[in-house]
Parts: C-alpha cells; structure tokens; sequence
C-alpha cells in the first residue's frame, strides 16, 4: 500500500497544541494522529487508525493463539444484568447512564463481566464445554471524573477484554496462566517494556490480580519492586507485621499536658525536652497519628472512619481506598478523602490535634464500642504490645505509654500508609524501590461472584450442577498506542517501534527534477509489490526541510531519501531512531528494505 | 485457519426463537451467529464476527479504490455541533441523549456529518486541499420507536459511512457518482440485488439522493419502477400533473342537500340517484376529500393540516411525512398522523364527513386566510379549473362544480397520496409497478447546508473563501448481513453467497473410525495451508444426521464430507446451493475445493 503525503488526509502541527499536557499527547496530535472531539474522546486520523489495526492485530493473534475465540457485544447495555451484580450501584458516578425512549435504564458498558457470563448460560451447559475463553476487542465507556493525558485516560477508548469459564480453581489457574503469557507476548511484540505486578482486585472483586505496568513517570500507578523480584502495586502491598509484643511489664499509661502540640512534630518536640527518654530520643514513629476520613460510598452517603498509623508515616489514601471496602462491609468503588473542620465539628468528642483511641478500653473514644461511634482502623503496625504516643482528646493534652490490646482495640487492620523506598518486601525478598506506571493491562481471577450472581451453572462429571469460575482480562489498547509514543520520542517526533509503524517505509522525493519523482515513484510502486506499506512524500512544492521535519516527527522507522544522490545512482537510507544512514545503489535498494523491515 | 466445532463458541438452535419475526433474523439466531442484548441491540458470536468482517472488508476495499480514507469517530459525541446545524432537536425521540457527571450533554450519534465537516475545517484550508472523501466503518445509535426485524432496524449498528468536500457542483457530482459505482460495486461483490432509486433527503438536507433498495418482500420501504428503466422510492415520486384547465365557461358551485353522505362511497352513490350526470356516472375521482392530520414536530408540538385529495385515493403518511417540513417551515423529521375526534373538536368549523375548503375564496374555510387557519395542502391533481364535489362545511351538505383557483384556494401542493401501480412514472417511461425493499445504502448530495452552519470555508483559486459543498454516504454493514440471509436460505438453513461466507469448506467427518478423523484433519490442515478457512465437524460423538443438519442450517457453500467413502479413497464434496454432490479422490480433494473456491 502507498500513502501519497499529496492527497492524504494529514496536516502536521509546528507547534505545540495547548491542550496536551504530556508528550505523546502532544505528539499524536501534532504528527496528524487523532483529534481531540471532547474531553477524554479522540477521533482517529488516517496514520492513527494504521497504527491502531497493527496493535489490534498483534493482540488478536495472541489471543487467538490461546484458543480465546473473538465475539463482539453491544456498548450499549441494560441494566438489569448490571443491577444483578450490584455494579450499577457499585459504578457510582464513574459510568454513563442514559435512558431510551420507553424511560428503560441503559448504560454505556465500562467492562462485560455480566453479559459474558449470561452469554455462556445462554449456550452452555455441560463440564464438557468448558474451558472457554472469549474476547473482543471493543469500545469502551467510562465517565472519568478528570480526563487526562490524551489517550492515557480517556472517556471512550479501545480494549481487548476477555473472560475465562473453567469448572474449578485448577482450570482457572491454567486459564489465568495463559492469560498471563499471551500478555506478555503481546507487549513484547508491541515494543512495549511492562513489568507484571501483584494488584488489588478493586471493583472487580475476585482475588488474585495483576497489573502489567509500563514504567513511565507520567504513570498514573505507583508500584515497588524489590532486587529480589517481589512486584506490587503499592495498593496491594502487604506491610511487613512486626511480631506481637509482650505488655505484662509495661508502665501504666499516662496523661500529661502537652501545650500547643496540635502536630506531631511539635508534639516530639515538647516530649524531647518534658519527658526525654534515657535511652534514645523520641521519635514520630513513637506516636500514634489518628487521622478522621471520610469514606464517600458508592451510594454517595458520606461515612466518618479513623485511622491510626505510626506518626512518621502519612497516609495514602489510594491504598485506603482499595482496602476500606471490606471494614465497611460495601462493595464497589468507596473514594475516600480527609475530614473537613465541619465533619469534625459533628463529633465534640474529636479534639482536633488531639485525638486519640481513649485512655483505657472501658473509656474508648474511637471504635465501634467508642463514645464517638467511629470506626476505627490501624495500620498494620500497630500490633498488640505495642507503645505509643497519642491524643488524650484534651486540648494540651496527650497520653505516653498507651498499649495497643491493653489499653485499646481497634475495629480492623487496614494497609492505609504510604509505601516507603526501603521498606521490606512482604516476601522478604529485601527492600523496596518505588517507580511510576501507566496500567496497561490487568488480569483477575474473578473466581464465582459474576457466575453466583448471574446462576451460572454446568453440570459437572457427577451430573451435578457446579457454578463456573471465571476470570477476567484487559488490556488497554488505545492506550498503548499512547503509552508507544510515551517511551518511543525524542525531540524530533516518534520513534516507532516497527511492528506498529503506521507504515514500514517513509519514503521523500527531495528536488525539482522529474526524473527524481519518477524514480521515486517506480521505488513506491516496487516496494508496495513487496507488500510494504509506504508512506509516500510526493509533495511536489515542499522544501526538503519540511519534508525531513514532517518525517521525523510522524516517526516511521525507515526514512527512504530519493535526491541528489540519484545522479549518482544511490538513494539515502536513515534510520530514524540512531539518526545514522547510508547510501543504497538504487537498484538494490527495495531488496534491501525488504530485508530490513523482516528483520 | 481451522474452525473446530468440537470447541467452537457455537450452539444451533432446533427450535425456531420465539423473539424472531423474519426468516434473517430466525436463522442467524438458530445458526448461532448473534444473539440480543436488549431490544434492537446484538452480539455478535464467533461465526457471525467472520461474516461481518468479510463484509467490511468489501467495503473498504472499494471505498479505498475511490480514494477514500479511513478515519473512525467516537460514537459519544457532544451536543454543540448538532445544535449549530439543529439535529439535536430535529432528532426528536430518535437518538439516545445522555448527561456526562458534570451534567454537560452529549447524544450517541445516529450520523457524523457536523463532525467531518469539523475536522476537515481543522485540517484543511484551500482549494488545492479538495476533492477529498473520508469514510468511517463505525457503530451508530438511534433509538427506534419500534425496533424490528433482528438486525434490519436496530438501535445499535454498524454502517460504513462517508462525505466527500469539494469546492463546487461539479466536483460534488463527480464525488457522488464515484461512491454511487463502488456502492454497485460493493453490493455486487457481496451479492446483493439492490436497485437504486431515486429518494428525498429527508432530515439530511440536500438536494439529490438515492437510496439502494434490495427487493424484498418483508422490506419497510416501498418503491416503484417503470419498464422504462424509472426507479423510484415511493416518497421521492412526484405526480404526473394534469394541465390547468380553463374554467371561463364552469357554471357557478352549487350546495346541495346530501343527507347522511359522511364517505366518499355514500357520497358518490348519493349523487348518482339525486344528481346524475348525463355524460357518465359520478366517481370518487370526482370528490374532493379534505383528510385532517396532525404534523408532530421535532419539538413535540402538534400542529393541524388539512390535505385535500381525489375521493378515490387513499392519504400516504409516509410521503406527506417526506414532503411536509417545507410547507410549515420546519426542518427535521415531521411525523404525520390522523387527527382524532379530540382535535377536529377544537375547531368547530370542521364538520366531521363534510368538510371542504369554503364555497368561494371569501368565505373560506381552510387555508391560512380561511376561517378556520389551518394550513390546507392539496394533491398535485388539483390543479387550477378542475372542478370538485366536496363537503359544505354544515352536516348533511355537499357542494358540486367547486372550481380549484376560482372558488377556492390553498397554501400550498403536497404528494400526498398512494402511489398505485398503474400510475405513470414521471419521466414517461411508462406505467409504475410497485414493489417492497430493505434500504442498504443512501447516497446524497448535501451541497452547503453542514458547511455553512458550521463555516468549513477554504480559498479558491482567486483567494476568495467559498463554503465547501459536501455529500454524504452511508452502507449499512449489519444490515448487510441480515438482508444476505433474507435472500439466500432455504427450509434447512442460510446459503451464504461465497465472499461473505463464515467459512469457505465446512468440512464434516462423519463416522466412527479413526482413520476417518486422521484424514478429516489432514484435509482440514492442507486447506488451511491453501489459505482456505474451513470450518471442520470434528465432533466424535454426534450424529451424522446433526452434523449434516447443522451443516445446512449454517450455510457454508461447500460442504466436505469424510466417511465411507474414504474406504474407495474418495470424499463427497456437497453444492450447498443446489443441493447436488460429487465423490472426489481424496488426493485430489484440496486443490479441486481451492478451484472451487477461487472460481
């Protein structure tokens, strides 16, 4: 195929569009790949959707590869599966929702769970049938409450999701493993590093889950890695538990004024010079912060929790979130934000700066047993046996030596702190580095909710009806067409890798000669029977400059150069990424792009 | 590629679907190639995917040949453009509306002109830029008021559409004349009877069009065509029109007493006993029947007109319907209905069974001027000096020799009846036969009207900003698939026409042998070696009568068997079609089936 630079539908950018606020972003747009049509939804331009179908393609073979067999369903859906699961609540505002005109509930599907599993009901019935795996490659919604980054987060978008049914654990294992390899063959294929790490399961419920992120700094996750091969996102991390501590000797606690020692800072500072330690001095990670949040539910009812963590350590509110479910017994996605003056205004019994579980468990003032009647949950860290410094709930005041299981209990134990490089890996694996990356696939083993949900159920070898276990998979492909321009740039333009390319060669006609088209010309035309897609500059009134500077930005590995060097009998062959190139003898030269393209 | 049944998501249905209408919709159904989701909308299962993608690739391969380029839109669009060309209330009830969380409207879009009319003024700025056609293969919305027929009229869908830009007339004829061969073009490779006719624009604006009827008797378009070679969809029609007769010498209208004759049957009997003619009898073709319908207009208000119509034909809302946004100055879809005994009771002057335009043009009674003032369109064989017997406006009263332009007059001429069979085409290519179709594709030319509400200028070839005049295209590529099955099944099943098959050898081993399946499956990887897609019944404890059955139901045009007659070393290959087979030698077998299939 030969694209002419002359009738295509292209017009680079110069300069930089104001709406994109990181590189790819900026890049598609001024190379001519998408167009802005709303916030978070992008038209595709001719190069875009080249670009797009070759992704598609590579993703469609892996999957084939594993026997997953390709269906398409509908964006728009009804509610009543989606009510089933309960996700239609679940969703939040996070969903569009619209109405047809008999007033029925429909909402744009941000994911399929519920119409696969009712699908595979509809056909199947027996142990025999399955595995099954199915995908598709499809339009998605979500009603993202901060569009951001072009394509890296947007309102519609392309996936390839895709759902196993197996009739026990041991098959949806192997589903998950395939899964899981066909991943990594796609993003190896794709030129796209990913680094596949442990994830919490979120909204999707299930249990195992990993994410396959893309080191970026621009990445929206923060995971850690340790040397030792341990690979989580920071909301899965489990916190190394020190052992229970034995109290029986402890110093009873006690109340001491602590003036204008509404933080912990001041607070360590006044316990240094008032009650300094013989041994060491005191420390932040000598007291006990308890920070009052708010938990916005699905159903958007606001709830006020506690959460007491070590002083040296501040909370996270992401891994809050994707842990806070449970503690509070709702499903579905629960944000979670920092108490205003006002919501601690409701509670009289909360002295803000001084805050704290109580001075004994019969005078508990955190806790579902407490005066307040406010949840309470603590970090990992904070196990029986353990000392601390907190909040007397007195102005000016504080209490020392207060032991947790002695003095006071907790209503749960919740990962609600940050992840700090230098943490030990939970696998004892050795410390932790922390890095940024862009989601670029994820992969759970949902295990029985959908299929409980929506009765899924075959007959196993006993003739008895089983419910099936499924498992779900993703991977974002609008967003890796980003994510490839993200990690392939330099100041010039993309760098595409070659299996992605929108075409395989670029080739520039440079010059006023005729003969310097027609030879050119004869190169497309013979390159093209080779079953090269070119991207052909037959533009008969632009300077060789403009022509290089449109090359390099829109990226093509290969730039072919027909010019002066043609008396000579040779044209140029630049390799975009290294910048270096070399003459070709011009009657060599399809031979020779042909090899380098296979390579 | 190897489709195994024996793993493939696929399961036949014996039992006709109660949900099912049509014969399309039926086998698709029971061969396993879709499934619904909700009223109007499908998935697509794994057969049903391939046919569709044989389809789309049709397609593009021909609207790539005209120089079209692809590009893809979203589907969830915002309001703003549609409001700046008035679709967004034009559309009435028919699109889905939706409210993102920041309550900011958007509407799933039924068609993208406003949004290529955008984008090419983004991109493009001269004449020099032009011609250009884009095209899309995307998933559209509208939400039916009646859904039907399976994939014929849903509200979720795909269509192939495209609009061409171009600087004046004769570039959009040539524009238009190219999609109007490759939709020939296509529609042929996919082998599809259709027939284009001439049709109205409708809410597109515009000014020619054709629609691409395939004959079908279960079709909601009805249209006619000469033997002269006229083509005609019965909205697009226009009467032949008597001349305009000289009225000098009519004698003056008369009231006469016409008890009980509320019809035009009890009317013409009445008048033939109390007022008979000497030159013949009275017929309804002498009668003037002023019909009173109720115009709902894209924003819901309701507003009555009067038509007045030869006694002896019958009102034709739909090309009223097509006809009557001009003559009330609203563009969009106008719906047209009968009015009800509760709205001729708002106007008293409406006696129901008599009612007639006035007795002279100062007494009148409909029209604008008329007492009444209610809009009074007439057929277009009312002309000037024809006379008429019509009501007198007071119960039991008939007016005779009402001459049309003397006595009376209207606001406006409306094709408003049935087009009869008989009738005579309006090129003069003789008389019209009627006949029913399936819409397949539209082709209009829109000329100025998107340019100019949304200001797509470029400068011409004196520098000069000229508005762009466009056209705009669509195939509807589900559609496709539900009139190929239409028109190619008989009583066992689908008979796909071979380019858009699922599969080009559906290859069945039937048996219990195991040399039987050895060869089956060498077969089966030898074709596929030939770039043939087979689709092989590898299940070994079925039935040969199933699997034949399934076979037929499915409708692949060749089907392979692999049985008994392996022990002479020969398979039978089956026509599909018509039913007849051959025994072939096995060695033989693929390179005859890869004749076949390329033939």
């Amino acid at each position: 195929m030969v694209l002419r630079l002359s009738t295509l539908f292209l017009r680079t950018l110069r300069e930089d569009p104001a709406e994109a606020e990181v590189a790819s972003h900026r890049l598609l747009l001024r190379a001519g790949y998408i167009r802005r049509a709303a916030p978070g939804i992008y038209s595709w331009l001719p190069l875009g959707l080249k670009v797009l179908a070759r992704v598609e393609a590579i993703i469609r073979e892996e999957m084939d590869a594993i026997g997953a067999q390709e269906v398409h369903f509908p964006a728009l859906l009804p509610k009543e599966p989606y009510e089933a699961t309960n996700r239609w609540t679940e969703y939040g505002e996070g969903i569009f929702r619209l109405k047809d005109r008999k007033e029925a509930d429909y909402l744009l599907a941000p994911t399929h769970e519920e119409m696969f599993t009712l699908l595979v009901k509809d056909l199947y019935n027996s142990y025999k049938d399955l595995p099954l795996s199915l995908y598709q490659i499809q339009t998605k919604y979500r009603d993202e409450a901060r569009p951001r980054a072009g394509l890296l987060r947007g309102r519609e978008f392309i996936m390839k999701d895709s759902y196993s049914f197996d009739i026990d654990d041991a098959g949806l294992e192997r589903s998950y493993e395939l899964h899981r390899e066909a991943y990594l063959r796609i993003f190896s294929r794709l030129g796209l590093e990913v680094i596949p790490v442990a994830a919490t399961a979120g909204a999707m419920g299930g249990s195992r889950s990993e994410e396959f992120l893309h080191p970026s700094e621009i990445g929206e996750d923060t995971f850690v890695v340790s040397d030792g091969g341990y690979a989580a996102n920071v909301e899965a991390v489990t916190t190394v538990v020190p052992p229970h501590m034995d109290y029986d000797d402890a110093p009873a606690a006690e109340v001491r004024d602590t003036p204008d020692t509404p933080t912990i800072e001041t607070l360590v500072d006044h316990a240094n010079v008032a009650v300094p330690r013989t041994d060491r001095a005191w420390t932040a990670a000598d007291t006990l912060k308890n920070v009052v949040l708010v938990a916005v539910l699905p159903t958007g009812e606001r709830e006020l929790v506690v959460v007491g963590v070590p002083g040296d350590r501040n909370v996270d509110l992401k891994r809050i979130e994707a842990n806070i479910g449970g503690h509070l017994s709702v499903s579905g996605e629960v944000s979670v934000e920092a108490a205003t003056d006002e919501d601690l205004k409701k509670h009289p019994g909360l002295v803000k700066g001084y805050i704290g579980p109580g001075l004994s468990a019969d005078t508990a003032v955190l806790g579902s047993r407490g005066s307040t009647r406010l949840t309470f949950l603590v970090d990992p860290r904070v196990v029986p046996g353990t000392t601390w410094v907190t909040g007397a709930n007195v102005r000016g005041k504080h209490v020392f030596g207060l032991v947790a299981g002695r003095d006071f209990t907790w209503d749960g134990v919740i990962e609600s702190v940050e992840v700090r490089a230098g943490d030990e890996a939970p696998d004892g694996s050795g410390p932790l580095r922390t890095r940024r990356g862009i989601e670029m696939g994820h992969i759970f083993q949902l295990g029985r909710k959908y299929a409980e949900a929506l009765h899924l159920k075959v007959l196993d070898q006993n003739g008895k009806l089983t419910t099936v276990t499924m498992g779900s998979y993703g991977v974002g492909v609008t967003r890796a067409v980003a994510a490839l321009v993200e990690s392939n740039r330099d100041d010039k333009g993309i760098l595409w890798p070659r299996n992605v390319a929108p075409a395989d060669i670029h080739l520039v006609a440079t010059g006023k000669g005729e003969e310097i088209f027609a030879a050119a010309e004869q190169l497309a035309g013979e390159l093209e029977g080779r079953g090269l897609t070119v991207l052909y500059d037959d533009r008969q009134k632009v300077s060789p400059g403009v022509k290089f500077g449109d090359a390099e930005l829109i990226g093509v590995p290969t730039i072919v150069v027909v010019g002066r060097g043609l008396a000579d009998g040779v044209v140029e062959v630049k390799d975009r990424l290294s910048g270096t190139s070399e003459n070709v003898p011009v009657d060599d030269v399809a031979g020779h792009l042909q090899a380098l393209v296979s390579a």
